[in-house]
């Protein structure tokens, strides 16, 4: 067994089953070993940032890993966008990245460079086998930092003369699995429950306690308490829709966020940090909570917050609660705006589905209008490194039985836009729904934001748009193997909404929102 | 005057008059300043190796750095595959990238990251200006690094602050110019000289050393001495076509260039590197150069390579030459084929053109055809990374009055394929030929010569083709804005090519090739 083989085995021992693949030449062993190890799926990506992405999406709908085949330094380079996402959303990835043989190293040949300084960015775990023998070594340290918890990102530096070279003994095939969350000090909940009878008071829910068991032990505190439940602004992965509590959501700009939970006495942390604004804004504090609010943490990530939770459920003594009806969606008909644009999605989307929104600025009103849903669960934009929306959703596909509908903004789409090959590929069942606004509409937002006073020039405007000439988005998904329609009216969308759900394998929608900021 | 004024100020008293930008909200009073410097381009791409990749392209033709404006650690990730070309070009780049003020730092928020680790793989210049006086001073800095020689990628971080904040003092704004090549030691002379003297002896061109008279001084010497002249695998610029001498290409199979050089006495250095094989592979050793040749440095890269080949003219008292003609390039007919398709390329360029190849496995007869086309730039792929050619070519076609040819193969556009809409906004004079084979050739092709035995399986052979479903590459270039046909014969190649240069503005070429390995 040579090293590769090993490393395929390895991982497929621990839960890994898929492997989001860009290889090059360094990389051929693996690739090989593909063909011995049938139980383990290689999803061929034509960019690197598709691969990252679907193993984000992949893991956090599945709860396993999946891993990465990437090609060097530049390979990671084009992967590091994405994982930036996934080690914000603490979504555990095992990324492989092909190295030249050790004894190349020495000759500085063109492709080489520091592939550990790239990856030790991600401030996760970094590795590297030297030796056949040491890759499934290697690669069970890099699956137990992966699976946490709390989930990391995982970069084991493969020479290619590792993976080609036989092992001298057999690999330990016994799986890593998960770490048990850490258990939270009943301190933590004491202090937590007297900061629920004291004053104004909310949860942040964030990290694992935004699916719905947790989502209900929240709610039934609150309503015993008169607390308040808010959600981190960007959650990895929630549950939403009708019978699933549905908090508010920590709003993303951050002087509006600030009035939103100012007049806290206390601001209790469920698996999410201390809010901060996304970018600073000159004279805007960058921390959200108010000065006079006391954080109190009751589970920092990684630390058992659904536990947590019950416990202060039990403290607290909070009867069970039934979760109201928010009646139904309503189909929208009209113009396609922000507005009717959310509409139409929350009206059709089918039970069980998984939402993954990058809509950025269009998608203002999607988070409310999604609350009459059928339920489903949600992906965001966990690190504000966009081109997520598309591969994520490859990932989601590929971990789901269900339809995936990715919504996604022009720009943003753009980044990462052969992730819609891929989708065509393997034949994945999801709708994209591409929102063309012509316009990067949150920077023409931000720059009023960050104080830039005086007049929009021309060349200042001529970076914030994306027209002259307009991208015709249907036309580049059917270049790269979906079909595609565009979608001009609110009726319109619904209706190829509605049919794409209808029909098995990939679907893109353009759907034509006015130009902007609207 | 603030930061982001002072920095767009100081880089085009230095000559930098081109920014390549993928801006965010961190980034936008650098944006919004370009309205108060109408003398410095701003040009959008839709992602960051297309940025990264165009200033490459820029430089390498006009020989001044372009800056390219990225959006903090992310954004760089995204440009780094194409950094690390311009690196092994050894091309001055400005960076500049964004990042969150100095105070939000601290707070962790989601955006950041390790800017300088990223950065500091690509081995040049790396900084950060911390306060609005500083930006100028920094960026200096950073103009110094980048133009050499040899030339580098600096990478300036820019806080937000730093970039909205007033300036206390004037910037200087006195120009920074590139530094004098290093002259070559009379010794080193001396020793090459010797060398020409004794048994079988060649010159390796590289670096600065494959334009115009470098390439008729080495013929010089040649003639004399009865030498071979080899240019590098991958020159990052080097002028071609009749009227200048057409030295003989180090091979890219490291087997085969072992051959090309074995039985050379002395290797003379000029301007390139020891050369290596791109990959090791099992059982090859991995310098090209055999044991039993003698390495001989001229000129490393940096050194006055040109200055030292006229000496070395003078020393071997080699008399003038005349540039033989290579009779007329033949226009092709029947099939398209990696032959045909070349010779279509050899027979129309026009004069002056600039050509980027990152053809790969098809481009095989490229060189040997445009021996016998009009005077033209060559460009290609220094490090290895895919996605250069489409970006290159927006940045050329930046730099320079006359035609780009981009040649690129199918997988490798599809790195960087956003390139296009920026070749149509900026009405740039491309024709960029993409050759469609539906493979990974090239790992087709490594796959047997990293010793991987056994027939190829379905698993490994599904992650090396670009098929089910096939790109229909000429629709991807229609969506994003280039007129583009699709050529099948040698024909109609040759007359697309034709109407394209006849034509302002961008064309797309697809160009239908035999599957695979042909």
């Amino acid at each position: 067994m040579n090293g590769a083989l090993s490393l395929l085995r390895t991982l497929r021992a621990s839960g890994v089953d898929t492997v989001f693949a860009n290889p090059g030449t360094s990389e051929m062993h693996f690739v090989a070993a593909l063909d011995d190890a049938p139980d383990v799926r290689g999803v061929l990506c034509l960019f690197e940032g598709v691969a990252t992405g679907a193993a984000d999406g992949f893991a956090r709908v599945s709860g396993r890993p999946a891993a990465t085949l990437l090609h060097l330094g530049p390979g990671l380079g084009n992967g590091f966008a994405n994982l930036h996402n996934a080690r914000r959303a603490r979504t555990p990835v095992v990324n492989v990245v092909g190295d030249h043989a050790t004894y190349h190293v020495a000759l500085d040949p063109p492709l080489a460079s520091d592939i550990a300084a790239v990856a030790g960015a991600l401030e996760g775990w970094v590795g590297r086998a030297d030796t056949p023998d040491e890759v499934a070594e290697r690669t069970r340290e890099a699956l137990a930092a992966a699976y946490g918890p709390p989930g990391r990102v995982a970069t084991l530096v493969l020479p290619a003369d590792a993976s080609w070279g036989d092992l001298t003994r057999e690999p330990d095939l016994t799986p890593v699995v998960a770490g048990r969350p850490r258990p939270v000090d009943p301190v933590r909940v004491e202090e937590a429950g007297r900061a629920l009878r004291q004053g104004r008071t909310a949860l942040l829910l964030g990290g694992d306690a935004t699916r719905g068991p947790s989502l209900v032990a929240a709610e039934r505190i609150a309503r015993a308490t008169g607390a308040r439940v808010i959600v981190e602004t960007f959650p990895a992965v929630m549950d939403r829709g009708r019978g699933v509590p549905q908090p508010e959501r920590l709003i993303y700009l951050v002087e509006f966020a600030q009035s939103q939970i100012q007049d806290l006495d206390h601001l209790i942390l469920v698996g999410a940090e201390d809010p901060v604004g996304f970018f600073a804004y000159p004279g805007v504090p960058g921390r959200v909570t108010a000065p006079t609010t006391t954080v109190v943490t009751l589970a920092s990530p990684g630390d058992d917050a659904r536990g947590a939770l019950d416990a202060l459920v039990e403290s607290v003594g909070a009867p069970k609660v039934s979760i109201a009806d928010p009646g139904p969606a309503v189909t929208p008909t009209g113009a396609l705006t922000t507005e009717t644009f959310a509409a139409a999605i929350a009206a059709t989307l089918p039970e069980g589905a998984v939402v993954v929104d990058e809509s950025n600025t269009s998608g203002l009103h999607l988070y409310g209008r999604t609350v009459a849903s059928a339920p489903h669960q949600l992906l965001t934009l966990t690190g504000g490194a966009i081109g997520f929306g598309a591969p994520a959703a490859v990932g989601a596909a590929l971990a789901h039985r269900g339809r995936v509908v990715a919504i996604v903004a022009d720009g943003s789409l753009l980044y990462t836009v052969q992730s819609l090959w891929t989708m065509a590929r393997e034949g994945l069942d999801v709708t994209v729904v591409a929102l063309s606004n012509r316009a990067y509409a949150i920077l023409e937002l931000e720059r009023s934001r960050v104080g830039v006073g005086g007049p929009v020039g021309d060349a200042s405007r001529h970076l914030l748009q994306l027209t002259d000439p307009d991208l015709d988005l249907a036309t580049i998904a059917r270049g790269l193997g979906v079909p595609a329609v565009r979608a001009q009216s609110a009726d319109e969308l619904v209706g190829a909404l509605r049919r794409s759900y209808a029909t098995p394998g990939p679907t893109f929608i353009e759907a034509m929102l006015p130009p902007g900021l609207s």
